[in-house]
This record gives structure tokens, C-alpha cells and sequence, in this order.
């Protein structure tokens, strides 16, 4: 898994000729880091004096947004993953109609799942960025940018991974998913747009 | 090293309640995967008969981003360290007048040392961009979606560096170089904020 590999490794095989990890694996990777920033200003927030009257809010933020990373850093391998099960499918053997027929269908479907992958990271964005926005708001101060970054990263990762799932769709002939999800992809983009302008606005708040 | 961890514990470590490797770390960090992506991109192109016309620009361009990542993922444990010599500061002792002198003086330099870190980040993000925003224009269409994420990233790792200068520049009593600092972030923010938009408008004709 390449999330087993050092962070210097992952780096490398990033640069790499191979197609993957690319975009999509990355996209996912900033939302996991987006996530582990929050969780850190919850954990430096909990247990100081000064912020008792958020302690149990910031506790129930922390739970989540570790959930949330767990989901996230699961999907910078499936994205690999999906992306390497495409490249499989335009594989296939092309000589006879039959083949050919299997590997379109076969294509179709791999192309779905990788589209379904970075659609799963802009859903689990859209859960994570109102965490970063209330822990800039809520949070020790004294992190204020940790939680900006945290916003910064999210954004990143859902306007990464919208770029996966329109890439993806342009090659899907089922228009009905492809109507359907190039809708979710405004709505969620829309979403965390406002989000990340909401987290900075408290961030400057508090470091100016 | 915090980079010779793998990228799991690396996102541990991130979430845990030690404030570094925080925000700093992961602008650096997001500029190095920038960079990272963008190199990609240039050898999924080169060698690449529908490319030839662009091999040379490529091959320079690759080169570049070779080295802007080296000296982004430097930083990365660069930042932890200069975040923990301010904490180092922060804890010497203040009983005597003498001390209290010492303490003030240490602060100041070591809150300098660590806002010269992201300002170092926004520096070679604002190298790094154009070519981001080049192998968009130029380079293998099937990986449109690549050079996207890398301009995302890169404009992450910008603003994100940028609050953590502006950050340290709360506390520095410099004001040649607190004036100076604050022009230069906005410059630096202003340019990546064009170049994100130049490289999304060539990813967007690309994969529609």
C-alpha cells in the first residue's frame, strides 16, 4: 500500500513515469491531512482552562474528524487502485467483436468505479471542512493557522477530486449518473467554497 | 526526520496534540506533492511522439520541478525544527531581569528563523507555479487532470504558508522587515492566485 511507503518514498513514486498515484490519490491525501490538522487544534484545545465551554463540542469534533481521516487516507490507495483497474480494462484483448464489446463494457464499469472513488473524498469533505471552520472559530488560538491550513487543504482535495470525477465522466455513456453526479459536484463545490472563506474569515479574526 | 516516517504515521503525528509538525510542515508539504505532480505530468510527455514539439520545454521543465521539490520537502522538517526552537525559547528561564532580556531577544530571533521558513515555501511555490501552469497548457492531455491538482496544491502550500508568516509577524517587533514581509506575501498571493486560475482554464479545455 502506498500509504505504507515514507513520506519521501510516496513523493518519488509520485514524480514517477507511472500515471499512478496521481491527482485523484493526492486529492484524497490532502483531505486526510485537512482532517489531521483539525483533530490536532482539537487535542490542543481540550483540557485548557481557557476553553472549558468548548471542551465537550471540541471533543465530539475530534471523534469525527478522525473517523473522517481514517476514511480519507483509505482512499489514496483505492484511487490507485481504481485508476490501475482502468488501465486493466483498455488492456484487454481487442481483436474479435466480442472482445471488443467486453473490454468497452469492461472500460465503462472500471471508469465508474474510478469516478465513484474521488466522488466518495468530496462527500467526505463536505463533513470535514464545517469541522476546520468551527475549530478556527472555537479553537486555541494559539492555532488559529493550523486550522486555516486544515481549511486550505480541504478545498484543495474537493476541488481536486471534482476534477477526477469530470474526467472520469466525460468517458461515461450512463447519462443519467453522469447528470446526477455533475450536480453533487457543483453542490459540494459550491459548499466548500463558503466553507473555506467561513474558516479564513476566523482565522484572521484571531491572528490579527 | 519527520519525512522518513511513513505517510500514516506521518498523518499521526500530524493529528496527535504536539503542535509540530502542524500547518508549516503541511504547506511545505503540499508544495512538494505540487511539484511532485507536475514532474509527472512532463515524463508521462516526454518521449511521447504526440508531445515531440514540446520534449525540450518538458525536459527543462522537469529539471526545475526536480529541484524546486527537493528543496520544498527540506522544509517540511525545516518548519518542525523552527517551530520547536520558538518553543525553545518560549521555555527559557525568566527569573531575573537579566533572563527576562535574554528570553525577549531569543524569542524575537527565533520567531524570525521560523517565519523566514513559509516565507521560503511562498518563494518556491511562486517558482513552481508557471510550471504547473505550463505542462497544463502543454503537456499530455490524458494527465490534464494532474497538472490540476498540482496548481491546487501549490496554491494550498502559498496560502497556507502565507497565514503562518503572517502569524510570526504578530509577534516580531522588526518593523523594516515586518513591512517589507507583509508586501511581499501579498505579491507572492496575488501571483498564485492568477496562475491557479491560468492552469484550471487550460485543465477545464483539456477535459471537456
Amino acid at each position: 500500500m502506498i500509504t505504507e511507503k515514507t513520506v519521501h518514498e510516496f513523493l518519488d513514486e509520485l514524480a514517477s513515469d507511472s500515471p499512478a498515484p496521481g491527482g485523484g490519490s493526492i486529492a484524497a491525501l490532502a483531505g486526510a491531512m485537512g482532517t489531521a490538522l483539525t483533530a490536532m487544534v482539537c487535542r490542543l484545545t481540550i483540557g485548557k482552562k481557557k476553553y472549558v465551554e468548548v471542551q465537550e463540542e471540541m471533543e465530539s469534533i475530534l471523534q469525527e474528524a478522525e473517523e473522517l481521516r481514517g476514511e480519507l487516507t483509505r482512499l489514496v490507495d483505492e484511487d490507485t487502485e481504481a485508476f490501475n483497474g482502468v488501465m486493466a480494462a483498455f488492456g484487454l484483448p481487442k481483436e474479435t467483436p466480442e472482445q471488443q464489446v467486453r473490454r468497452a463494457a469492461a472500460i465503462q464499469e472500471a471508469t465508474h468505479e474510478a469516478t465513484l472513488v474521488p466522488l466518495r473524498v468530496m462527500k467526505l469533505v463536505d463533513r470535514s471542512l464545517p469541522l476546520a471552520v468551527r475549530v478556527a472559530e472555537k479553537g486555541n488560538k494559539n492555532s488559529a493557522s493550523d486550522a486555516g491550513v486544515a481549511a486550505l487543504m480541504l478545498q484543495a482535495a474537493c476541488s481536486g477530486a471534482a476534477l477526477n470525477v469530470r474526467t472520469n465522466l466525460g468517458s461515461l455513456k450512463d447519462e443519467v449518473f453522469v447528470r446526477e453526479t455533475t450536480a453533487q459536484v457543483k453542490e459540494i463545490l459550491g459548499r466548500a467554497e463558503a466553507g473555506v472563506r467561513e474558516a479564513l474569515a476566523a482565522v484572521n479574526k484571531a491572528v490579527t
